[in-house]
Formats: structure tokens, sequence, C-alpha cells
């Protein structure tokens, strides 16, 4: 079946949604920690512009990461699962075989 | 006389130069001072990309306005003094000329 034609119920869109927004927000504040270290311990221009870059890149990867459309759901969860920012567990009450879908694909 | 036909004797460009650095360590430092409380204080997404937001301002201008170029240069020491990274006495040495006329541009 296409990715395309998934359905989702009421039900797993609201635990899809919130597993989405926890993860973002563990995401975003991991990002705050490691800009907070960094910023405190900047010492010239050079450590400046390379905090920059860092945030330029990381607003970067999570504009293009964090995509709520369905059909692309399960890879987005499937890539969130593979990087530790979202737990299987917190996909529980979708269906079976959308949370295997997302194991697999966070183990390739 | 047209600015790109001011001349600099050796001893005028030590003077610059060390100005020229003294200002930038000065904006850069206080930048870094801006950055690092911002970055305590952040608390979520937006206000991570505020800060990222700020950042690439700050750098564009920075980046800009630093322009070690003698044609160019008593404009750059005016724009210095007139936003204090600099303090007129800095240039101390420079033929008096000069300086009257970076005294007179950053009071525009």
């Amino acid at each position: 079946m296409p990715a395309t034609e998934i359905e989702w119920s009421q039900t797993e869109k609201e635990i899809a949604q919130a597993a989405f927004v926890k993860a973002r927000e563990r995401e975003v504040n991991a990002t705050i920690e490691t800009v907070r270290q960094a910023a405190n311990a900047i010492a010239n221009a050079d450590e400046l512009w390379r905090l920059h870059d860092f945030l330029s890149s990381k607003r970067h990867e999570i504009d293009g990461k964090y995509d709520y459309r369905y059909p692309v759901l399960l890879l987005v969860f499937s890539q969130l699962v593979k990087e530790g920012w979202l737990c299987l567990d917190e996909l529980q009450g979708l269906a079976p075989d959308k949370i295997t879908k997302v194991s697999a694909l966070s183990r390739m």
C-alpha cells in the first residue's frame, strides 16, 4: 500500500500529534542546552560565528525534519526514533502495522 | 581632496590598525555578552530562532562595517565613534585633518 493511502483514525491522529510535539520539544530543548553551553564558552569572533553556523544548520534541519503531513509521517517518526527523539512506546495506540513500519524504517 | 587620495604614514597605519582591531574586539565582546544573556534566557523554539536571527543580522553588520581599506577608513572610524566602539582619543597620532574629518562625520 503506498504511503499516501495510509489511513489515520482520529485517535491515531491525536497520538501522532502528541508524539510529534514531544519529539520536537525534546530536540529543541537539547539544542537550547547546546547553545547555552556554547554561548557561555565563546571567547572570540570565530567561536561566535561558529555558534551562528551551528544554529543555521540546526534550524534548517529541524524545519525540514518536523513535517507533519500524514503521507510522510511514518517516515518522519522512524527518523525521530532512529535519532532518539522519540520512543516506539510513545506511538502505542497506533495500528500495529504502523508501529511495525516505523520500527523497521528506524533500523534502516 | 577625494578620500582615495588621503595618504597614510607608516605610524598612522599602525595607529589605525590598532584602533580598528580594538573597536572590533569591543563590538564582538559586546555581542558575545548579549548572546550569552539571551542563550541563558531562551525557553522555546521561537526564542531560539530569534537568537539565530540576531546573530545573522549582527554577523552581516560586523562583516560589512569593519572594512579596513584606507580610502574608506575615515568613514569607518566615524561610524565606530558614532556608535561608541571607538573614542577619538584612540586616533591620537593621526594627522589633525584626519581626526577632524572623523569627528565631523561622526556627528552627522
